[in-house]
């Protein structure tokens, strides 16, 4: 069945487009710059050898199309851009398998699967350049809010609107990529785990469950500036008292709900040397795959903050700076790809998604979604020492083409 | 023996001063600027009505002596200058009622008092222009780092020595104003508490048993930068989370030992919302009146951050700030500030100082030396809000001339 696949071949493209892309900080691939542009254009060369129809929606994702029998389609994403000094997996990984896959769709059913296969190479997923993840999924998901995407800047004061119009694209008109979907019967991504789990497993692969929602807070305790040499302990109202309660409270949080919680900052004020602290900001990220878990994780951390606040004689006051839903992959789907890697090297695991991912978008859009990780050799991403095993490279190569085979099975029975 | 003692006139002159030199956000006094060129104007202004001989030493402190029978010299000291939006009474009140006692004593004894009676305002003892405190008492005692007040520099650059040229001061000279100490028997200090400690006893007035030693230091953890969503709890290098154990361990340790301990600020790297923070630099100050306790205060803190550096994995480093040792007042002036007071107000409270005061300079240099502190209303300093009762400020220009008298006896008799 996989007679043609060539894993190597994709271990050597993606050293090729390192070559190109990175320097010695890493990968330099951040979207809507000259870098990636010349990516975009590596990658329609590599393209051109195979009978697809290649174009890019109204929100820049680059797309590559394998008519086949039915119309329904398999869509195989991932993303071309990087962080600046970014790792040289992430995301290109994804995309770089899956053009191993078209090939050897290509091959065995010469020119014609039995259901449409397309790539996609999603613009912009990181963020990096606007500070806002996940733009081309999230346009074409129909789930990108443009009021506060058409105001975001970058750090020289450039506006989104602006960035994608040098690269062809009219923001205003980027929800028309939805289309895009319109007979899309199944989602697949594959990507570097970007965390340790499966390293401390000695696992080279695992089926994703969804992606954790996250509630992302800031949290600003407010007490009394002091002199630190004529103010008793006892007379103090000390905001970093009871930030430094938290830091403690939210490890027991997340292990009585089997979740994450970041205290990711923490800013004082007025932050000299002789002064009690009287403001302390800290943020608090908390993610967990149940949303009902999430919502009492977060319950949990309020009725802490107020007893903190509350024994320290400090105020406490609550800032939402963003949440998302908890997003749940295709119960089918993962237990295809959980067998698809078992077929491959004996031994599977299940494990949530602590970063978000394009495919949730795409999952949130209605479309059945699995995702597959690869073992992360230092548990570390967006930075230039993100590396798997080469082993491991191969095999996430073949386990996901078997479960690309096993899709296109599902799509098939379930038409 | 106090007929012409007028405290009023302290208060109407305080009043006037902060007409003359505050504005809507407190005092602005700052040293070595022009409001604080026009507050000596005003001070010498004053001093002209008195048979004083008046001269700027070296430092840029401010003397006004009157010759007495003996050449051996009481000096009653304050400073004119405030941190920019000060309380009206910071260091001034010192100065004013030093004044008012000059004038009582140059009545009593027309013109010429048993020892000699000098008034100085030193020069820059808040330091906050430059980042350093006590400028020209330090210089007076022989105790200043030239060579690292030589490089200080303000907010826009201009170095210490190059602002103080301006006001017609020589740097590399400064210390030639120890000369101004050879005959002092004795310094008394009148000052604002600048701590609630008064003010919860429902006293007017306290005799002060010296100012506290100080260590004063950063703290850096430093553990593993990783991300939020995808980083186990129990893989963490948490570098906030060993601060945030510190914050209530000073508590404890503060308690057992009977100073003040307090981190006045802290900051993350990177210090992002969806990062675990790798390095959390916090600052430690610790007070005690005890050598010995401060020592054991600063052993305890560094024991602990090693606890908690080793309970979560990272490292921690310290870094010295500064240090100072505990400065204590002379007993028998301690004694006779006790009884001034008593018969004042009748009951009297020995506290130390937790704040540093041109005092302490004096006595370091040998000179016997005590201070005297007057209630606080809110308990807070270098703030506009800052404020004493009127009845209390009249009680403390009353009892502060007996502590004179009886230490122009206690000077005779040493004699």
């Amino acid at each position: 069945m996989t007679t043609t696949l060539n894993p190597r071949r994709t271990i050597d493209e993606l050293k090729e487009l390192r070559a190109l892309t990175g320097d010695e900080n890493g990968a330099q691939r951040v979207a809507f710059t000259p870098v990636w542009v010349r990516t975009r254009a590596w990658l329609r060369e590599k393209l051109e050898a195979l009978p697809v129809e290649v174009h890019t929606d109204a929100a820049g994702n680059l797309w590559a199309t394998l008519r086949g029998e039915s119309e329904r389609a398999l869509l195989i994403g991932g993303h071309m851009d990087s962080v600046p000094n970014g790792g040289w997996l992430d995301g290109c990984l994804n995309v770089l398998a899956g053009l191993e896959i078209l090939r050897r769709l290509n091959d065995q059913y010469r020119g014609r699967p039995p259901v449409t296969v397309r790539l996609v190479d999603w613009a912009d997923e990181e963020g990096a350049r606007f500070g806002k993840s996940l733009f081309g999924s999230s346009a074409c998901s129909g789930n990108l809010d443009m009021n506060e995407a058409r105001t975001l800047r970058d750090k020289q004061g450039v506006c989104l609107p602006d960035a994608l119009l040098e690269v062809g694209i009219e923001f205003e008109r980027a929800k028309e990529s939805g289309v895009e979907l319109n007979h899309a019967a199944a989602y697949l991504e594959l990507h570097i785990e970007q965390g340790p789990v499966l390293l401390d497993l000695d696992l080279p692969l695992g089926a994703v469950l969804g992606t954790f929602g996250v509630q992302r807070h800031a949290i600003v305790f407010k007490g009394q500036a002091a002199h630190s040499g004529s103010t008793p302990m006892n007379r103090r109202r000390d905001a970093f008292l009871a930030a430094g309660k938290m830091a403690q409270e939210i490890y027991r949080i997340a292990e009585k709900h089997g979740g994450v919680c970041t205290i990711g900052s923490c800013t004082t004020k007025p932050g000299i040397v002789t002064s009690v602290v009287e403001e302390c900001r800290i943020t608090l990220d908390q993610r967990h795959l149940d949303g009902a878990a999430l919502a009492a994780m977060l319950a949990d951390a309020r009725a802490a903050s107020e007893r903190f606040a509350r024994e320290g004689n400090v105020q406490v006051n609550w800032e939402r700076l963003w949440e998302i839903a908890p997003m749940p992959f295709h119960p089918e789907l993962i237990d295809a790809c959980d067998v698809a890697i078992e077929e491959t090297c004996g031994v599977s695991h299940r494990l949530p998604s602590g970063p978000l991912h394009d495919a949730a978008e795409v999952a949130r859009a209605g479309v059945p979604t699995v995702m597959m990780f690869v073992q992360s050799l230092h548990g570390i991403s967006h930075n230039k020492i993100e590396d798997t095993k080469e082993e491991h490279l191969e095999l996430c190569v073949r386990a996901f083409d078997r479960l690309a085979d096993k899709t296109i099975a599902w799509i098939g029975g379930a038409k």
